[in-house]
């Protein structure tokens, strides 16, 4: 099966919005085993439109729209692809109900526009939109082929995508696809690319490593007749790779996401642990970024930002005397902060985060990047130093994962100290 | 003058890398005044990027690519252009050294294969890299057309394009673009739109607002013969809308960069103050993206995180009477949580934050969304209440940014209090 992403809409191809739409529909297409050769963005406009839909259809089996289904006259998806498929729009009941439920749900009154979003080819498979008024669906388009019309706001797109059209691409291709992702942080993607190398050839399962600022993903995908086949047969996989890779892989998962901080905020929930933070270059980012996290309120507690050097004086206590003997940033400092954290809370852990991350700062002694984690527990305080690159918002990213990661290692007893 | 947008690499089109280079050259592209139809993505596949070059040069005067310019046998993005255009690619001594001064730079050994990187078709402009090995390039097209190659990295692709591209663009076209970005808060789009109806429509200087959670950003851009006459015309545009919008607008800038951390560290900084936080449901989001602006270390001291109850008593001394009276999320523990930190760090100014993000602990009179600020001057301690919509991220965002312009207000005398 090929697939072609078409996404419609001026605000995209004007660069007014960001096309994540495009990376999330090729990601959830890429892990089902469907393959894409091209990507098209247009404008709110009929006669580009058009030829964009012949060129799809010309070279792909299913052509997938984002965009373009409200109401207003600049939306044009449905109709111009009926036009191409030299069909009619008609008024689909179940769709219509769909559309009249939404708006008396958000007590929005409905004007007669609103009708064309019922509006579609008798033929239509129609997509309920739980998150918004727009339906979504699949239309035949002849020779097998289909278009399937998804709505613009991600946060109505990705659901339906996951919970429709995924189901729909299965029941299609005749077998079932299952992956894991293996989620790795302290390991460079040409380290764990040479690790897994004869692995990565392999055809059934496949296995394709991603990065993002400082992390490697590694989806594994089995192909079978049934789920729990495909799932028995990565079973293997992902013993095999871990015992080539190691405690750098800090999550394996069914689903694409996850994060340090989930598992940070997870392995303290299940040991019962609670945390503090205490933070100068990251300015509360390790905080801020396990709140993201739902359930972060039963463990995380509460802590500092000591930006100014005086601050972690007036907050933690950190003596001036020991500050000016071994610099602020220093593991001195680092493991004081982390003590006077993890003390005044009166918590199991506290991290703590003192570095430079630059433009300016840096010396020949500690350069632009030198940072220093501190990792308080009630048995023992202990430093950890970094030596980071780039620039100060990823000096500034990468120092959280260390921390969250580090965190976690502590609590697993994974760290040496 | 019309542009297309051709992004070559299979990890775009799998959706393992977010498509941010199409949105910047989209803008860019879009403030000179250039017109755009179409974006592509292909992969790293010389038979359909040919088919793609074809395809744009059928329907663009420009045709800018993004990516596959390394040395690897994937990078076929220059290859493929001179097979298109009948040329044969030589080495360009200019684009050698400049590939060998990088690899020096960097420390790194220059291997046969990087020599690809300066192998350019004869008639080639080269445009130098300063962030990365790979050159840029302008290749002629035929009639009157070009090919320009970019870098994939995006903090390669950016200054390469504004500092080279968008020159090269404002000579050919023989007139200049001046544009000026109006950044608002506090004002939806709907209503923007309604206030300058009249002055959208109009020709030149045209008027274009675009949309980032919570804000709104207005581009004016007229044009003119030369810089000076193009910037002349904004200056009435400017004030009208400053007369119909008044204080929403909290900055007007020549670039579209700004932010409202960057306004408040700019005020302060005015202004000679130094700023304390004390958060609750943003975890230390208000700290940490004041931190993000350069020059943050002289006017934001330090602040707390008192994400749970307890820690509120704790590290700021709210009294637990008051919690249990007022509610945790109510005006009077914001204005305590403030008024200690301010006083605490001995700073000019205190911001605090308590509410509820979500997704549960919302109740009828207190429903999810519900959110107080406080601010803490030497004379004087008020709350602000905020009635957020939308899931936890938003709820948590939307409170960072109301706080940052809370604070620039306070300091600037606009707040009533």
């Amino acid at each position: 099966m090929i697939a072609e992403i078409l996404c419609v809409g001026t605000e995209l191809l004007m660069g007014q919005v960001l096309n994540t739409n495009a990376q999330y529909i090729a990601r959830r297409l890429a892990a089902q085993g469907v393959s894409i050769y091209h990507q098209q963005v247009v404008g709110d406009n009929e006669q580009r439109l058009e030829e964009a839909y012949r060129l799809a259809l010309s070279r792909a089996d299913v052509v997938i729209t984002s965009g373009g289904l409200g109401p207003t006259v600049d939306d044009i998806t449905k109709r111009t692809a009926a036009k191409v498929l030299g069909k009619e729009l008609v008024l689909n009941e179940e769709a219509y109900r769909m559309v009249c439920e939404r708006f008396q749900q958000y007590h929005r009154k409905m004007t007669l526009n609103n009708q064309s979003q019922a509006m579609f080819t008798a033929d239509t498979q129609i997509l309920p939109n739980p998150n918004g008024t727009a339906p979504g669906a699949i239309v035949p388009a002849g020779e097998g082929k289909v278009i399937i019309h998804l709505p613009g706001p991600p946060h109505e797109l990705e659901p339906m995508f996951h919970d429709q059209v995924e189901p729909w691409i299965q029941a299609r291709s005749g077998h079932v696809l299952v992956s894991r992702y293996i989620r790795i942080f302290g390991m460079g993607e040409s380290e764990v690319d040479m690790r897994l190398k004869d692995m990565e050839v392999r055809d059934n399962p496949t296995l394709s490593p991603y990065c993002s600022l400082g992390e490697v993903i590694l989806r594994a995908t089995a192909r079978a007749e049934d789920a729990q086949t495909a799932a028995a047969m990565l079973e293997p996989v992902i013993s095999e790779i871990r015992s080539r890779l190691g405690r750098v892989i800090y999550d394996v998962r069914t689903d694409d996401g996850g994060s340090l901080a989930e598992t940070a905020v997870h392995t303290l929930r299940d040991k019962g642990w609670t945390i503090a933070t205490a933070e100068s270059l990251t300015g509360g980012l390790i905080a801020s970024t396990m709140v993201e996290v739902p359930g972060a309120s039963n463990v995380v507690k509460g802590g500092w930002v000591t930006y100014q050097t005086v601050s972690k004086t007036m907050l933690l206590g950190v003596p001036e005397e020991t500050i000016a003997r071994c610099n602020v940033v220093s593991e001195e400092v680092a493991c004081a902060m982390a003590k006077s954290a993890r003390e005044q809370l009166d918590v199991d852990i506290a991290v703590s985060a003192t570095g430079l991350a630059g433009p300016d700062g840096g010396t020949p002694e500690r350069p632009v990047g030198t940072v220093f984690l501190g990792i308080a527990t009630r048995e023992r305080v202990y430093a950890v130093p970094l030596h980071l690159s780039g620039n100060r918002a990823r000096i500034r990213t990468l120092t959280v994962k260390h921390a969250l990661h580090a965190v976690t290692r502590e609590i697993k007893g994974e760290m040496e100290g």
